[in-house]
């Protein structure tokens, strides 16, 4: 059964501290997608491109057995493009433009054989789409939903609707603050899971990321790095990376799912180290096991004394 | 053998969302003498206070079994008061006042028979004086190190002098940011290590702390509160658990230390529960352990899949 996922796929032009890039691959559809082949395959995903979108990117998708059937391409439309600047402080980005192009009118379509998927990533995009995605499928089992503060701020509503139906709500701290007004996150979290999530994810960038469940909280730790190239597209693999592993193992228990979490964030690790999916690109399974073990001792501790 | 603990001794006025209260016993060797009698005894407190001082405030030091005989008691003098107000937001603090009081002219002396001391906690105060308690100790093995973003800012040299001679720093993230001017973590801790001090320790508040060894970083989760009461004293009480942990069970390895890194946040998620060092008067071995528990279902996770 495949892992289907829905986001943008999109050109990215950015500039950090470190180098600049234009029209690179992005879109969170994108790097949810490569995070999750490595677990899972087929991964599944749903987008649009304009037909200026280049070949050599398509090849990276296929390259890891990304199933394209609903990747939509729209003759005589541009790419989605989107162009964001960081400070040498990394956690402050400016977005220096964003051109909607293909995306402006994009009407997910969900190929037939695909809509008995039972894991679906809703990566971020508007959450009217997000909901018209869901709505084509039968029965989901599993479905992990990301989004972003403008969506909070402008479509509030429809955000609250698309919620209600998902089972892992994932979004960073300062956005659960915005959702709920609410400082103290443990409090915002309890808030969050009332409005419909049973699982919530609040990513923290350099700080980690909480999971909160019926009965857990899980504190997972932020990998240590000197050097964070690219921090575009964290978020998305942490999804993609959570899902993937949670879709290539079917255990929803909760002690996989803090497994889930690192794995998650085993994957957010690499996609910063380098520039737009460079990261992503050309990893061993033996690195990803390396960097969770490294994990593992970043945040392990023993009791005897 | 003793802990040795230096810093204020204090008249706190604290205003937070939930209270008000006026002239509540702080300062930092305080909640770090506190904070540390749980596990060792004797803690020595070497202060100072003014006449007006509280006898009840002298009772609870004693009934933990602090030795008071370097806490000086100044004839006609007020004890040194600081008055602070937190927002709705605790991360946010204004002080209101500071009045120095009896503490403008301390001038540290330990006593003969402490002289000797192997394990000391030199508490936030002027580094001039952490430096002058510390060459009046003939061998010191383990000197944990507290500071603020103020010596920072006004006796940096002092400061940089003092941690080329203890063996444990600590400091939050913004102040490790003050001090290198860098506000990636990781290298900032790096660079601060190579400042002096072996063992580097990052509080970062409500997303834990930081630990930074020769060939080890660990990060510790912060305990999830939905209502933090007054946080006044969290990261004194944090430095008094972890050298009191150390102080009892004398194994400075790697492994032991993360451990002392944990038991310091235990005891600062106790002390922000209540207002003023009321969180740290009354509690049980037990507690402590549970809690500690508590912060490794936090953190932990397994391997097996």
């Amino acid at each position: 059964m495949s892992l289907l996922v829905v986001g943008s796929v999109a050109l990215d032009s950015v500039e950090t501290p470190f180098d600049k890039i234009d029209d690179a691959l992005g879109g969170s559809a994108t790097y949810i997608s490569l995070a999750a082949s490595y677990f899972s395959s087929p991964v599944v995903l749903i987008g649009v491109v304009g037909s200026d979108f280049p070949k050599p990117y398509i090849e990276i998708l296929e390259e890891h057995n990304i199933d394209l059937d609903g990747l939509q391409v729209k003759e005589n439309e541009k790419t989605f493009r989107w162009g964001g600047k960081y400070h040498y402080d990394l956690n402050v980005r400016d977005t220096l433009f964003t051109e909607l192009n293909a995306f402006e009118k994009f009407d997910p379509v969900i190929p037939e054989n695909f809509r008995k998927s039972k894991f679906i990533c809703l990566g971020n995009i508007d959450p009217k789409l997000q909901l018209k995605v869901l709505e084509q499928i039968s029965e989901p089992q599993f479905v992990v939903c990301d989004t972003m503060n403008l969506w909070i701020n402008i479509m509030k509503e429809d955000l609250l609707k698309l919620i209600k139906k998902v089972h892992v709500f994932i979004l960073n701290d300062s956005e659960a603050r915005l959702l709920t007004e609410e400082p103290n996150l443990i409090k915002a979290a309890k808030m969050i899971r009332e409005m419909g999530p049973e699982i919530l994810i609040i990513k923290k960038g350099e700080h980690g990321a909480l999971l909160f469940t019926d009965d857990t909280i899980f504190s997972a730790p932020a990998y240590p790095m000197e050097i964070i190239f690219d921090p575009t597209g964290a978020g998305d693999s942490f999804a993609g990376g959570f899902i993937g592993y949670l879709h290539r193992s079917r255990d929803l228990s909760a002690e996989n799912i803090k497994r889930a979490v690192i794995y998650g964030s085993t994957m957010a690790s690499f996609c910063v180290e380098k520039f737009s999916t460079k990261g992503l690109e050309d990893l061993s399974y033996l690195q990803i096991q390396d960097r969770f073990r490294e994990f593992k001792k970043l945040s392990n501790f023993d009791e005897s004394d």
